[in-house]
């Protein structure tokens, strides 16, 4: 589809993230599975649930902008996944698993930190302040799962050096 | 090749990190050519020279491991530079087009964001100070042009709605 103006590109951009949102959902069971520390496999769980809530935060916006919610895929959320697999795939020993997991899922949260920081910031602008609200929720989500994430794995390196 | 520890996933993810800095090194120019506002090119080229600084930084953190400096296909940045050069490929108004370079580019910039802070903590954990010291000038100069692309993006957007 052409892309004429920051409405669009707003509406393709939304496309993007709900596409992203969607294979998270069927993605982090996979990494909660895999995960050796309970703590790690509750944080994803929960997460799991946030990403859910998240997909119908999207739609919500969608359906303010009078649209069909519809999923565009993703080449940038396909590129990290595949790569958490792959790295994923490659190890044995549970604790060097479950750090590559938190950085593999760091990735993730990044990704879309970066990508709600600019929807909301383009929403604002189109006078969708409602639309800016509700992707800020998400955002302080994203932010927040990050933050765990990085204390979880600080705690996981400093319990296996103890 | 496996990754049995944190030393062996440390040197995967640093393979990784150094074909994504490799890869921007190529696509950065082409983005900067793309771009319409004269600041927006400028920080564009003024980041690429940062990025071949940070290359070389890469190939000193190999040299204190005493490895070779490989590069290591890294999915999830050929994945986001697909998306970025997709969406970009789509737009034709230059005001839109520079929205977007800059909301792909901070994609760009938070993937290295969780890399080199992840990075850091194993360096830190692994004893490798001096590494973790000459990744965290990276990081900080990563942190650095996200706000500055988030401030042009905002004054792009406002120069737009005046």
């Amino acid at each position: 589809m052409a892309v004429n103006d920051l409405n669009d590109l707003f509406y393709e951009t939304l496309k993007d993230i709900y596409y992203a949102e969607k294979k998270l959902v069927k993605t982090l069971p996979k990494m909660a599975k895999k995960a050796g520390s309970p703590e790690l496999k509750q944080a994803i769980q929960e997460h799991l649930t946030e990403t859910e809530s998240q997909v119908s935060r999207l739609e919500d916006v969608f359906a303010q902008m009078e649209k069909r919610a519809v999923a565009k895929k993703c080449e940038a959320m396909d590129g990290l996944v595949k790569e958490a697999e792959e790295v994923i795939g490659e190890i044995k020993d549970p604790r060097t698993l479950d750090a590559a997991i938190v950085s593999s899922a760091q990735t993730v949260e990044h990704y879309e930190i970066a990508r709600y920081g600019t929807l909301i910031a383009w929403a604002k602008e189109l006078g969708m302040d409602e639309a800016a609200d509700i992707l800020g929720e998400t955002l302080e989500e994203e932010k927040a799962a990050d933050e765990k994430l990085s204390s979880l794995g600080s705690a996981m390196i400093n319990q296996q050096a103890a």
